[in-house]
């Protein structure tokens, strides 16, 4: 397995509570060398702009290869200050236009740092109230951002992160299958899915039948993964609360035959981002060497009956051992 | 406005507590009877099979001709204890057959009564469990099931009824725009969408949203309307929890042109079913009225601009009355 | 560990689309058959009436014997349909009074079996909608219920089942904590808190930590076991989506010194009920064996500061295997 | 009616995503100024520390009296850095003794500012994964610090606000019924509950009944009011989504006879403060001359009989007009 990570994960976080943030400020270069740090990371989602204007791309390259890292996505931050009330859903055309202006600087930057994929997270875009857009309106110009995009660079292929909501109430690429819908609509090849495990729980989709659903319309661009209590993106360490779920969706990844990293996307607020970071590296090796020893076609047989405490069994047996074998003993 | 309702609001209700029912048993000719007795309705959603095997079509259309009703659509009971474990999802593929074999029937019968349109809402075809079906077969046996279906007679459609679950805790087809996902897919025109409130409530869509993207995509086929608390399918009156968003669903019916009826689909536990219609009914005129009253222009300047609090000064004013104009008095 | 559960589980299942029911019907002389058919059940909740008025309670005692089986509480049906629109907090003072007589007819069942214990759970008690009840007239209703079964008999005790909502929208006991506010200004001590797991994950709460506040204050009567999607009371087998609260909520249930039976409450809508609980006993023992491996004095240095990564380790360790040593093999 | 605000209404907003917040900084001192702008409030909830170490408290207190305003509670900030992994739960009892210090620092402020009342929400009391924290030890932390609060000064009473999570998962303080446990355990008459509408909705309560619950209790001490989606503090304008639920909580205020300020704690990310407070202050005078017109014997009635029809008709009849009245004509 291949690792890699946001790059938010290694940075200052701050909330509407903690105005004072979390921790200092991180520059891009300092989270970098951070994620060096954590030892099994290969590949980074890398922010842009920068931490600092002063910031080149070749010293970010530079300290990704000092760090043993490449840049596998550029993730345009067309959620910030001037974007607060929509990047491409924005009422104002101009901030619309300043919106795409910087998505053309993240294109670019991608392709400077051989990265193939632009990721879309158009956070504010969506909604707060009834009432407050017309959808049809609304959902037009997601598109249109999501298009105008893919065609910058034939090059450097588009990946749409859905999120349910937050910052926004109702964000515009919500679910799997809204993304999907949209993406057909556009009718081109090069704009696929971020299947996040955490967004996908937060929808309360079936994340390894979303997984392989995106897989076979041939969507699946990038996969991130992380846990949360099922109604809040809460960026929690790999595993931590849906665990069943998360091997399910770690075997789906199998199924699929998924070559390339599996990305962390993590916000560990009151841990070492460190240790958060290799605590799901841990986890999820502990999960692919458990998948090793699940026995495929008994679980085969319970699906094809969709015999669910078969599956059960299954899973106690290879979770907590075999109580029979114990007794017998 | 033209108004219907699901023949099950007149009937009997049982749960998994009250296991002798709500009330004592009602025939679907009966139900009949107590639907025309609302005086407000003109169409019906009919289950087939009747309640008695001995009621023919004969009898239900001259006992709808006396109601004053016709059928709108036939929904076959492809959700009881012949189907528990699935009707197109079935692992077996016996039972596959018979819940087609159920479906041609209510093909013959929608032909007969003269409904244009077979209604599907496959409440046992999922999975309740995590690693209890392989999730691309379950989809594929439940896009095949509408595709046999749809196959059956060229005069009638289908229109598929998505709810995120219940009885299963996870329905295949759970929101508006999985079921987009999978009808386009089909690549056929002869399947659409049943636009339910309640379930879009449920599902935590914003429903005016979905009703247009339905519609936008040529798929919206019939629409039913309720309330709940957004948390499970509680079936209740239109408009008495989520009266803000009720009326924003209705203004979109507007915006779209509709001008069939739109049906009642509520289960009134602990009420009288016709009073509880009439209630509904009542309050989606009143809602009619209202909008009636809308100022549309002032509504798309502050839509256009995306702006919340003048939408809701609107609102306010149309809902509760406009108390400057008091204070100035 | 001992084991029990609630004779439903044995029951005939039926809800509001499979109402021609899930199975045949199943007398309550064939269920304690049942029970004892699983092989490692101790105790049963036993609903009263019983399936059939010919019934006798010399019958069910000697089912019980022949089952190997004892009544350890006994649950009156004040949910049925006599009951719709509420047992206690009903607007009817003939209803209320019927309810009461029904839980006195309880009471006495309870001491003639020598189950200690009568559980209420008055699931028909709260209301639906928004305006439909004075809150404090319902809440007073809901008290004076459990007050006067209280006083019945000197050696019953009266154990609260609460449940956020169903077959209600809301429930009156909705939470543990709301249940300890009502048992407090009660003011007895013969009045306690049924904790079913999966109604404290339905409710949102911290399953480990209300289990432990009820205990805190001698309010824990009974346990219940389950599992379920958070959304719904589905009562699905223990462990089956929940792994890691489960195994915290059975940790909790040894630091507490617990000694009496853990009660299964589960509904195996299409499952073999004898299997679906032989599979919730096998989990709930390989879950207790498990936490016999559990190094709680690394777990209570990872607690004394709250170290979130470090209790995760310990779980990956515990549940997948410890990856570190085995690469260092 | 009188308003009030907190005073974060009018200050900078910042999220996870814009970094760079929402607006540019705002001193406590302009935050005071923007609130007297508003027209129509008269207290607000001040956070302590102020917005810089060099504002003292005459200036705030002049700046109150420029603004019309008084000081009706004190709130510490024991949720910024200092505080991330806990205020009165931090395991480190160094960082407890700081936010003791500084929750003293705020009394002394609230009886210099003519305050009544110090407001505690220990936002990042709590835990964010299973097995992080000994949930007894964490609750005898929680019930401490507030136990050693109320201490400080008899003149100075405190209010628990309850939020069932953020910026943790799970916060000590969740519902209205916990922290009614909580407080009755401390036996004390000077601790009582901010009852905040959209924490109550967050929570899912029924608002109207614990709000009165709470008064019947004798302690509801302030009360605060907003919106919000009920699956996040969206801390949206007051009956902007639930509106019905908004009127029955106005009802009940009215009903238990209070005479004090209702505060508005709203978050206008995207909006002008002092427009949405105006906003929603607008619609909360339109709903209580509303409730003038409501025929409360009719209600009553309604109520008496748990009719949600008729009370259903009532409310149709207030919000949108008497239909049948209308067609009549």
């Amino acid at each position: 397995m291949q690792f890699g990570a946001g790059i938010w994960l290694f940075g200052q976080f701050v909330d509407r509570y903690a105005t004072d943030a979390y921790g200092p400020p991180v520059s891009t270069l300092e989270a970098i060398e951070r994620a060096g740090a954590v030892g099994d990371l290969e590949v980074l989602d890398i922010n842009y702009p920068f931490s600092d204007p002063d910031i080149t791309v070749e010293e970010v390259q530079r300290a990704l290869e000092a760090a043993g890292l490449r840049a596998a996505t550029i993730t345009p931050h067309i959620y910030t200050r001037d974007f607060v009330a929509g990047a491409f859903t924005n009422p104002d055309p101009a901030v619309r236009e300043r919106a795409l202006a910087l998505c053309e600087e993240g294109v670019d930057v991608a392709k400077r740092l051989g990265a193939p994929t632009v990721k879309l997270w158009p956070g504010q875009d969506g909604f707060d109230y009834p009432f407050q857009a017309d959808y049809r309106t609304l959902w037009k110009l997601a598109l249109d951002g999501v298009r105008t995009v893919a065609d910058m660079d034939p090059g450097i292929r588009v990946a749409i992160e859905y999120k349910a909501k937050e910052p926004r109430t109702h964000l515009s690429w919500s679910t799997a299958a809204r993304t999907l819908v949209g993406i057909e609509s556009l009718g081109r090849d090069d704009v696929g899915i971020v299947m996040d495990l955490g967004h996908s729980l937060f929808a309360k989709e079936a994340p390894a039948d979303v997984l392989s659903l995106a897989h076979e319309h041939g969507r699946l661009f990038t996969i991130e993964v992380n846990d949360n209590w099922r109604e809040w993106d809460d960026d929690l360490t790999v595993g931590s609360i849906h665990l069943i779920e998360t091997l399910e969706f770690f075997l789906e990844v199998r199924k699929i035959g998924w070559q390339e990293p599996i990305l962390l996307d993590q916000f560990p607020f009151r841990e070492d981002p460190v240790e958060a970071a290799r605590t799901s590296i841990r986890t999820v090796r502990a999960i692919d060497r458990t998948l090793d020893r699940l026995d495929l076609d008994a679980l085969r047989i319970a699906q094809e009956r969709q015999d669910a405490l078969a599956a059960q069994h299954l899973l106690t047996d290879l979770l907590l051992g075999d109580v029979t074998a114990d007794s017998a003993r």
